[in-house]
């Protein structure tokens, strides 16, 4: 996208859609509360509840779908639960070590050097890509449980979700960040009220089991040791999103830390109790795995009845907040790789901020990514749990290993010391034994977990990400190497600056002779060099026209025939030039062209445009200078 | 398509696929016998009985699949045969009068005008996409008739064989001319064969009627006059490609006309016979239309029985016919594209010759929209159809209209008299009324066919044609106009030619100070102008270091510091030249730029190419000049 697009006077699509440019001095500096603060980070994390149980029951139903066999759910989320508690303590303590942001990125590259962040740059660019995907279908998922008939359209629905959401974020959102707060609170609020509802029904004896589900084919495996762990590394896409609030620190008021910290440990303990309540309330109404209808969408109605107006508001709220939890990946994914490409491990292009100061490329490369993988998945979400969680539990355990490394060295400083690190002031702390133990601790299990999760969902996906990551990161690094190398090439250290003038022999390129060519040949003249004119002779049937309109118009200056058999461009004038040059060697040889611009993008399709095809060969020349010299046609010749 | 990719060293993609170019004056001007003429022209038009009996069985099923229902096939043929005949003898007369190449397209614009003429380009060009499309697609009908297991992938065959037969056509296929031979005359006999042991078995009693066809959907419409008219219309796309002789007159050998003409006679007798014959056969047989079996293979496996190697080789000749016959398109359409482009009616890149002298971009557009048909119709040759044939009818009415014309000029002659006309030499000609009734009578026969043609199929489909050859005989008239109004503006003539040296304000643009600032510092200075530096302050923290390092490596003339606070590149430099050409209208401004040029695609990609966005916003500028200076990191450096 072009930013210079946006000033142009009267109507402009883009203007429309995206909003006025803003100035650079506009980058907001806004701060949320704890309150808005749990809002905007919390979608992530509290939205994969939507379907982390479901998937552990799609797991367990491959061993039959009996009431005790989809009752192994319950110890395994009450596992899952312990370890997002191990993860949200020593994520705690990395907000108070990087007040200044401390996502996996950072803390790696201050801790434990080039490699193990870029590894989890690439996990977690990963991950954003895929939380936009699994969220979309989850959320398309709810709405089609709720509407059956729209369920042939689902992937025309996500993706219509995806480009909604592009254009929203290429607008930029933080204005509107108090907006987040009603879909996260609404989401929180109907789902705590349905857990307390089917409790009391549970109790009072009058909570139906669900009825009418089209259930997933399920085979009669055993339910050995591996399908358990296969499903609780499933049911581990419940920790997706945890570690938002530590990517945002900045974002909240002062005292940051302490307002982060607080927002992340009551966001961990809404998530547990709600993600063990779903657990527990679908072995309640003993739902089922389900390729059309969701589990939330089952505990709904089975608490509500089907035609409910609550049933429909759990859906409704489930939707929304799985669609919230996307859009922060459309914040995460362009800060980190714009912080990457700024570090030279991406393309810096993704540094640019858009006419609406948000990084427009790296929103626009996240919407492309994502569109494909929810194609490719048919938006549905279990084929992309496979993929999914493993770049999150890397990039857990690479920060928490950085953690280790950071409270280490805190510990080698004198009681009461204080050193300004590269990313955050290091100050002696007591404790620092016990918490480098926590996040030892914290690291070691998310290490495991994530090792469980590449072997058991090895062959039905997760492959891909363990070849993807790798290969992310190699091409980082190609990257990396190529911007040190032209910055070495382009470097002056060093190096002797002689501008002192040098020979210019112009030459001009004529296709034909008219009004254009005079042009051509007044800049020629106006600058004073030597020059002649040029015709490559792609129609031998023209030559003796151009030759004598050119005696007969222009009356002065050669005009060399050059023959071109092949009806090539270009070639016979690299030839050409390589001749002069071999004759002067240290010259420089002048090009002049013309270009015909049109008042249209269909009138200028409608001419050859040669232009382009010249710069390209000859841009690969030495000691050359190429001008090209726009020549328009009035709006009103052409009316 | 870069013609200048071809003369590269090394591996070429390119070349390999396409082949070494050709030197233009290697154009062929090879001559082919009547027994090779006509296996080249006539598969287009007797490939039309592959499907035009089915289709005349397709409609005729809304009334019934009964014998007596279906048996109306056979006195439409019979009509549809006259109509075949009619057609052929005022062919016949136009390939005498225009022994140079008679199309539709150059006899309207000789005798008829601008505007019939291109009402005739637009209706070929849609007919030669829809052949494309039609016979492709009935071809993999063939396959998957034999091969029901394939029947799933027939688009992707489909759009496999375009893709093959694009190749073939970029490589230039003339001098295989011969190798038309073989599918044409292998068709030809295995249909011949089938016919006469079809009959021979139903003389002798031994011909059973057809079993196991998966019948298309039939309603019990009664058959009126309106269903038997559009039965008729359907049928009458066995005329398509019989004026394919005469567009191609010049291929003959001497005497052109008469050897032309003797092949166009045997094309239409074999035509009529072969169609006659498959009807009749269709219905001894008793064959249904079906959507996943074609008639031709019902016949087939009736005559020879299923696993018969003979009834594979009717289905293999009628499919190699088919394909043959799309190929004929792939000469027709480019060639047409490329007359109607040399009169300023079409892009004027569509007369460009390819590095093997065929028109690439006539045969790339062929590719991309018929392959769009396919994809659209889903290989379905029904859905097809009734697009068809408007398009041919049209231009046979308007080609024989421009005979009745032609001759009327003939006729206005003295005996004896010769005048040499636009196209052709007019020769007087005794016989001028009789002949001026025959192109008379085909052009009210084949008018009244394209109207039936028009308000049977009118809301299956024909509405779209009817719709789309005024749009394009409107943007033919809109390129054209585009075309002259440009010639005009540039014309020289009548207008002093002012060449006399004018004022030149050069400045250089700075994004940073390095080696490749250097160079545009050194070639400014070698021109020998005034000259100071710009820089764009996309990023206001770069400021201080940019012109700290100007003053330390460069040393001399003015830095210009350009504020943008809305980070764009273009448009604050479009202002500042605006400032310059107020202070000194009349003068050029002559903006130096680098180009740090990357021996690879995907480094390019890395680098900002900020080039492009300048060269469109300046290109829209008058009196200037934009220099691009190439610098190239040497390869070594970035290994």
């Amino acid at each position: 996208m072009s930013t210079d697009e946006t000033n142009k006077p009267g109507f402009s699509l883009s203007k429309f859609l995206i909003g006025r440019p803003l100035e650079t001095t506009a980058l907001p500096h806004q701060r949320v509360t704890k309150r808005v603060g749990l809002a905007v980070f919390a979608s992530d994390a509290l939205s994969s509840t939507a379907y982390a149980t479901e998937e552990i029951l799609i797991i367990l139903a491959l061993a039959g779908t009996g009431a005790s066999t989809l009752g192994v759910s319950i110890p395994i989320a009450v596992a899952i639960a312990i370890l997002l508690a191990i993860v949200t303590i020593s994520y705690r303590q990395t907000i108070f070590a990087y007040p200044n942001g401390g996502g996996a990125y950072i803390v790696a590259r201050d801790n434990l050097g080039e490699l193990p962040a870029q590894i989890a740059g690439a996990a977690l660019l990963t991950d954003y890509i895929l939380t936009v995907a699994v969220s979309i279908s989850a959320g398309v998922a709810q709405i089609t449980s709720g509407f059956p008939d729209l369920l042939p359209y689902r992937v025309e629905i996500a993706i219509g979700v995806i480009l909604l959401m592009t254009v929203v974020n290429l607008r930029g959102v933080r204005e509107s960040g108090q907006i987040f707060a009603i879909p996260t609170y609404f989401f929180i609020v109907t789902m705590f009220a349905t857990l307390v509802v089917g409790i009391v029904r549970a109790l009072s004896g009058s909570l139906d089991t669900v009825t009418g589900v089209e259930v997933v084919h399920s085979t009669s495996q055993s339910l050995t040791l591996f399908l358990i762990l296969r499903a609780f590394s499933s049911g581990c896409t419940a920790l997706t999103g945890i570690e938002a609030i530590s990517n945002g620190i900045m974002a909240f008021k002062e005292p940051r830390s302490h307002n982060a910290a607080v927002t992340l440990v009551w966001m961990s303990t809404i998530l547990i109790v709600l993600f063990l309540g779903i657990t527990f309330m679908a072995h309640q109404v003993g739902a089922l795995p389900s390729e059309t209808e969701t589990v939330i969408s089952q505990i709904g109605r089975t608490v509500y009845g089907e035609n409910s107006i609550l049933y429909l508001l759990v859906l409704a709220g489930t939707a929304l907040i799985l669609l919230m939890a996307a859009n922060t990946s459309y914040a995460d994914f362009p800060r980190l790789a714009a912080l990457a490409a700024g570090d030279g491990f991406l393309p810096r292009q993704l540094t640019y901020r858009g006419s609406r100061l948000v990084f427009s490329w790296g929103i626009m490369g996240l919407a492309a990514l994502a569109s494909l993988l929810v194609i490719a998945g048919n938006a549905r979400t279990t084929f992309l749990i496979p993929l999914y969680a493993i770049g999150v539990f890397l990039s857990f355990t690479i920060s928490q290993t950085g953690m280790v490394i950071h409270l280490r060295k805190i510990g080698q400083l004198k009681p009461g010391e204080v050193v300004q690190g590269r990313e955050a002031p290091l100050e002696y702390d007591p404790n620092w034994r016990l918490k480098m133990f926590i996040s030892g601790f914290g690291a070691v299990c998310t290490g495991i977990v994530m090792i469980i999760f590449a072997v058991t969902k090895f062959t039905s996906g997760a492959w891909f990400v363990v070849v993807l990551i790798p290969t992310l990161v190699f091409i980082f690094f190609r990257i990396h190497r190529h911007y040190q190398r032209v910055a070495q090439a382009l470097s002056l250290e060093g190096v002797p600056v002689d501008v002192s003038p040098r020979l210019v022999q112009t030459i001009i390129l004529v296709d034909d002779v008219h009004a254009e060519t005079v042009r051509l040949v007044n800049f020629a003249k106006s600058l004073g060099h030597p020059w002649h004119a040029v015709h490559v002779a792609t129609n031998p049937d023209k030559i003796d026209a151009v030759r004598a309109k050119w005696e007969q118009r222009i009356g002065e200056g050669e005009l060399v025939i050059l023959p071109s058999p092949f009806r090539l461009l270009a070639d016979p004038i690299r030839e050409y030039i390589e001749e002069l040059q071999a004759g002067s060697p240290d010259s420089y040889v002048h090009i002049i062209m013309g270009h015909l611009a049109m008042p249209t993008y269909w009138e200028q399709a409608l001419h050859q445009n040669t232009a382009v095809v010249f710069n390209l060969t000859l841009s690969r020349m030495h000691n050359i200078a190429v001008t090209n010299v726009p020549y328009q046609i009035p709006h009103s010749h052409l009316k």
